[in-house]
């Protein structure tokens, strides 16, 4: 791991690093906020489409109240760079910057497109081992397309993840034009496959997760086309899964909104992480 | 005035616009929170070098504590912009990006980087008047140039400016190789002229502003070179004039110092302007 730079931030350190990766095959960029605390509980935030590990770094404002309850903030990049695939950088919604949090099964995109594994298998044990991070007690926020990562990643992995939380999530990405567009291309036509990475047909399949806390904006373009927040509504009520889902009226879908809310998320996550 | 962008944010709005200024002779940009409350104070934000309007507004994470005290906040630009005038865009340190808050007085500068006169007198009238901002209850603020165009401005104009603080503010432009570089072009090569625009030259000679609040950190590269703040230290000892000067150890001079105190300075505004 390299040291990119590093800053005092709340009487914490905030940095960014570069690492070889061997999921994705290229080197990867990411952020962490370390409170004043020893062996602190970590929250992984995963950002939407377009973004990289710079973008909640500077524009989620997470770093004051995050350093008040003694909470680390690790912020992976949104797909793997520097690659030159085939119509990787032709579209704001598939290829760099949407790599979608899952592993994709298609080629080219199966050889590096594996941002599920690197979160979770490799880019979190390095993390928790480097810098002393309390290994047990790590949770998982995000928005948009990190909020269907958020989600997904805490359905299918409730060992890892003792907290979770989404601003304005894509929900059900088999059922919207951002989800069928990635899902086609990186896992192939099979749709059963495909529900093995939607946070709504998880749900359904009887998978549980720490109870949700989700943030919603009304005025978000997106909401209706794209996050299917109503589907979600249905399939937590149909299954028992605890979800608080909160709908903010005016709020659209950036992070003017999000960090109206973050402090919320920030408590909830310590409800879970901080003993 | 024309409207680029709003978001909600935390109650209130988060806007940029645009506008034609007669001062600079361009259409400038500039960014605007109004809190959730009627005929607020307005709180004036300099930005330092190389930044615009959008700069703070991403970066400072003041619009919590602000909607919270109800104050507004508005950043300008930091030059005029859309000019093509020779050397103008070839040094980070001069020029675009770089205006320094003075009015200019050699040519081609003189004829458009007029941002002393482009703040006090056309932006926060026009702004004022537009948005019901309440006119006598007016603060100034700054970061590093913006933090030397604070000083001067709360300076120069008491009756306007009734609250004043910086982060790492340049304190002495007359005496390090920033100011001495943009006032010799702008200003001209008579000295006496630059100290008139000079924070702890304006002190020495009698000049009063509302008590000072000044937040440092110890670990900023710029500090011994540029930023002269053992002047400005002296010279409000000697004079009498009323400062909080605050150093931080291990902060440096970028926006994850100035985010990490700024609730402090918006409360040191509000004993001012919340009457």
């Amino acid at each position: 791991m390299e040291l990119v730079e590093e800053h005092h931030c709340f009487d914490g350190k905030q940095a960014t690093y570069t690492h070889d990766s061997h999921e994705t095959g290229t080197v990867m960029r990411f952020s962490l906020f370390l409170p004043p605390r020893e062996s602190p509980p970590l929250l992984v935030y995963l950002a939407g489409l377009t973004c990289t590990e710079e973008t909640a770094t500077i524009k989620l404002g997470a770093q004051r109240r995050a350093s008040e309850l003694g909470l680390a903030l690790l912020m992976p990049d949104t797909s793997p760079r520097g690659l030159d695939l085939p119509d990787e950088h032709d579209d704001w919604d598939f290829g760099s910057g949407a790599g979608f949090y899952i592993d994709a099964m298609q080629p080219p995109w199966s050889n590096h497109y594996r941002m599920q594994s690197y979160v979770v298998r490799e880019l979190l044990p390095a993390v928790s081992t480097k810098f002393a991070i309390e290994n047990d007690l790590v949770g998982i926020w995000g928005h948009s397309m990190g909020g269907h990562g958020a989600l997904t990643l805490a359905l299918k992995y409730p060992e890892v993840f003792k907290s979770v939380s989404a601003f304005a999530p894509i929900c059900s990405p088999t059922n919207c034009p951002w989800g069928q567009k990635a899902f086609s291309r990186y896992l192939g036509t099979d749709q059963t496959v495909w529900a093995n990475h939607d946070a709504v047909e998880l749900i359904k399949k009887g998978y549980k997760c720490p109870p949700m806390l989700i943030d919603q904006g009304e005025a978000d373009p997106f909401l209706t086309e794209q996050l299917g927040l109503d589907l979600l509504q249905k399939a937590v009520e149909t299954t028992g899964q605890s979800a608080t889902i909160r709908l903010h009226p005016s709020y659209d879908h950036g992070y003017f909104f999000i960090q109206s809310f973050v402090d919320d998320h920030l408590d909830h996550h310590a409800r879970y992480l901080i003993k």
